[in-house]
Formats: structure tokens, C-alpha cells, sequence
């Protein structure tokens, strides 16, 4: 059993937390051990009292790389949604890790993102209420290479998840789907 | 493959890295597979910024204890050496944890502690350089019914692992070492 990291980044409600349950839904279907490490859900036990400057940001978002690592490199599957807004930290976390590690970018456009606004993060920001919402007034860095880039404002979740799996099972982190044909 | 926690508590120097690390060599031989969260190395990764009083330190045990969860419900044998002085905050960590949770207490008179000393702790604090140390000017709250008890002034390291590893083969939570016979 080998572990890898699967770290989702992107804008606010470009799709990560989504596209990972999704991705850990089919994933675990086949038996495999997995945790998904989601921004939002892990910040109380692991960043509680942090806050959204860019040490902040930069300090959860190497917490959870640092659980990650713990995680893949004894057999589990750590999968990250978390906006991790800085390049050179997420390539840090990248480096530090002992594992595989697969970064998708889950990309839309901040217009597409601040409709859906699930959590009412661009309506605040958009009323005043809130400042350093990323990509809008706080930097968001894509990926300059990133694994994967699924563009959540053209494809559906179902069709997102499917092209993670491709990719996974195509760099052999994951066995292919018990009665899948193939003369290689 | 079943994970579980084993949480080493006590006083500074009473042993709980040595004994930790001497147990983790012994499962690690047996193939399985665990990780250690030792207080003093896991601090910069999850706890940066972090100090010692009550607050900081319960923070501090109950992200680790959070980590070990996530690490021993994938399956994983998370090895906790933490001084973890408050009774409650262990216990609440306990209660949280989906896995089995065995701890343990290094016990030994600070006196013995103080003899040793290999971080100077106890040197800085009769110094008056140091305040808030558990055990002299800080609190100690001992387990009322810890899972075992090493006396680490009595018994060398080898004897304190080995009854680690017999209470872990008692309750089943590993297997028992190869060759081993019995009748029952």
C-alpha cells in the first residue's frame, strides 16, 4: 500500500472541497485508506487562533502539508483542499514531502466562483464586511505546472473526479479499477 | 492492519522519548508500521508560536492528539512522547480518539529526573532562568489509571519496552513476536 498526497488549490469555491469528496468517495469504493484534509474542517484543530495574513496563511497551509506527509508516507492516501494561495509555500510542502505528491488546480474564474459563493466569502468581501479574500484583494498564485488543472466552470464533478482518477492511475498510485481491460 | 495510539506521559526527563523510541525500533522490526510525535520535535511543525502555559499546552496535546487519530484509524500505530501534564486534556484526547489508546506513564521522582537532565531544564529553572516547569513549578497531574505504569528509576529502557510490548500483545493490538509459542 502506498501513500501519496493529493493537494487541491484554488480560489475560494473554485470546487476543491467538492472535488475531493468526490475523489475520496471513488477512491475509497476500492478499499483504499485515505484522509481528506480540508481547509476549512482542519483550521480549528490544527490553526486555531491563526489568521489569514500571509505568515498565517503560509503556517497552516505547512501544518497540513506536514500531516499530509505523515500520512503518505506510512500508506494513506492525504488528500488537501485548501486555498494555499502561495506558490512558493505549496512547492515548500512539495519538496518537504516523502511521499508521491499530485497538486491539482481546480480553476475558474473569480466571476463563476463569487456566483456559487456557498459561504457568502465574495458577497462580504463584495459588501465591505471582509477584507484579504483571495483572488480578489489577496493574491491567488496558480500552479506554473500544476499535475492537473480541472476547470470546474466547464466540467461537471463527475467528469473532474473521473480525470483525477485517469491521472492517478496513470502514474501507477492506484491500481486501475478491478475489470478494467488492458494490453499493457 | 489496525492502528492504535500509545501515549507516553510524564515529567521532563522521565524518560518518554527514550522509552518511545525504544519501543517504535522493536514494532518497526516486526514490519509495522508507526510514527512517533515526540513532544519536543513535533512542537515547530504544529505548534510554532505556541508557549507553555495551561492554554498553549493543552492547544499543543490536543493537535497531537489529533494527529495520532488520523493516523492510527488509516492503520497506523502513533507514538505519542509528550509531557502532557493536564489529566482532563488527556482524557479529552482519549475520548476523541476512533482507535485504541493505551497510556502510559513514565514514572520517576523529579530528583531522578533532575540527575538527569539532558536538556538542562531542570539546571535552568533552580538557576531561576526558567520558570513553569512541569513537575517543579508547574503541575504534574498523573493518569488515576493509566494503562501501565513504567517506574523509568527502576527498570532499564529494555525492560520498560518489553512490558510496552507485552501489555500491546495482551490486549491484541499487535500480534505476537514470531516464534512465540502458547497453548492458548
Amino acid at each position: 500500500m502506498n501513500g501519496f498526497v493529493l493537494w487541491f488549490t484554488g480560489i475560494p469555491s473554485s470546487g476543491k472541497s467538492t472535488l475531493a469528496a468526490a475523489v475520496a468517495e471513488r477512491l475509497a469504493r476500492r478499499g483504499l485508506a485515505l484522509e481528506i484534509l480540508d481547509g476549512d474542517e482542519v483550521r480549528p484543530h490544527l490553526s486555531a487562533g491563526l489568521g489569514f495574513s500571509r505568515h498565517d496563511r503560509d503556517v497552516n497551509v505547512r501544518r497540513v502539508g506536514y500531516v499530509c506527509n505523515l500520512l503518505a508516507r506510512n500508506g494513506v492516501i492525504a488528500i488537501a483542499a485548501l486555498v494555499s494561495p502561495y506558490r512558493a509555500t505549496r512547492d515548500q510542502v512539495r519538496a518537504a514531502c516523502q511521499a508521491p505528491f499530485v497538486e491539482v488546480l481546480t480553476a475558474c474564474p473569480v466571476a463563476v466562483a463569487a456566483a456559487r459563493d456557498p459561504k457568502g466569502l465574495y458577497a462580504r468581501q463584495a459588501q465591505g464586511e471582509l477584507s484579504g479574500l483571495t483572488g480578489v484583494d489577496d493574491p491567488y498564485e496558480e500552479p506554473l505546472q500544476p499535475d492537473l488543472v480541472c476547470a470546474t466552470d466547464q466540467l461537471g464533478v463527475e467528469e473532474c473526479a473521473a480525470s483525477v482518477l485517469q491521472l492517478l492511475e496513470r502514474r501507477r498510485l492506484i491500481a486501475p479499477p478491478p475489470g478494467a481491460g488492458g494490453q499493457g
